[in-house]
């Protein structure tokens, strides 16, 4: 005897998300099922709400409620400066440090030849329209430090390259708490190579 | 700048789920806000439709769609042999055996004094109800071997004592690919004191 189809098809629809197994979306339904007639009815509700209130910024590809998001609506942010990051998780781990006060620009993702995707499946150029707009003065590059990542800052870079913009990339080089001994060789090569002198 | 509030309220209602702190609703909000704009209204869709298609059944507590679930209705059971489990999961996991042919008891928790849980939180009545009937020959106490699993199986053994019903408890002892060494004292003693002889 199996679950009833709708619980079944809800578990399907759960299986979507990453690393999330059949074993762990049957546990989620399940809690819900078990916490009380109604906690999946407001659950549904929350993501209805959600789904139906939030949109991409057209502006930067942020999560916004309405056509620009808060970011782009802030007048107290650095207008000048773009960081350029894959995705809205990354923004979220940025502003975490509280440190940066420019915009931002999600570009949905990073060019991957090997799962086909170009430029025109990412936010470029929408990125390229906003620099030659003239307000942006630097352009941070703030893609993962892997291969896809690389590649991606390095198109960008390029396509920048004639626009009269600073194009940065954030330093690379020995993560904090980490000891020299474990350090894959590229992160200590390039840590090396960016050597710093250390005052007296 | 934090995530739009509709976005904020569903991540917290995710966090309710076991094992999913702040950062993991995350993922899963962002996940569904990236894949398309009707991902999230999908699932509240799946979400809302098994949310009003299922219910308790009213005899065993497993997942049904109509007042009995399928195990009660379906003729091919066994009725004289009820199994009685703490969690819809655990009926999943003993029908993954595909070995038992006999109906089900719920019971929706286990007794703990820690916690307040009393037989009146679980569906004790209903079971001594169900056994009262007498169509039940057999209930196996299939409760969880730790403590709390253990004293509600004490607790059960004993109300249905004077019921005229045959009471039993799955056999304890060492589980499958274990080696002795690494097993605690309490499987080894008890697979030692339940120990078989085998064949010549």
């Amino acid at each position: 005897m199996a679950l009833p189809a709708p619980v079944q098809r809800l578990i399907a629809e759960l299986t979507k998300l990453p690393g999330v197994g059949e074993k762990t979306a049957t546990r989620y339904v399940l809690f819900w099922l078990q916490r009380s007639p109604n906690a999946m009815k407001d659950l549904a509700d929350r993501l209805a709400d959600a789904a139906g209130s939030v949109r991409p910024c057209l502006v930067c590809g942020y999560v916004a409620e309405a056509e620009r998001c808060g970011f782009c609506e802030d007048p107290a942010r650095d207008r000048a400066t773009v960081c350029v990051v894959e995705s809205v998780a990354d923004v979220l781990a940025i502003e975490r440090v509280g440190e940066y006060r420019g915009l931002y620009h999600v570009l949905g993702g990073v060019l991957s030849a090997l799962r086909g995707v170009g430029p025109d499946h990412l936010r470029v150029a929408g990125l390229l329209d906003r620099v030659a707009g003239g307000e942006v003065r630097e352009v941070i590059l703030a893609t993962g430090a892997d291969a896809e990542g690389e590649t991606t800052a390095l198109y960008l870079a390029r396509a920048l390259g004639d626009r009269g913009v600073r194009v940065t990339r954030p330093a690379t080089g020995i993560p904090m708490g980490s000891s020299i001994e474990f350090l894959d060789a590229v992160t200590l090569m390039r840590a090396l190579r960016g050597r710093k002198e250390i005052g007296p």
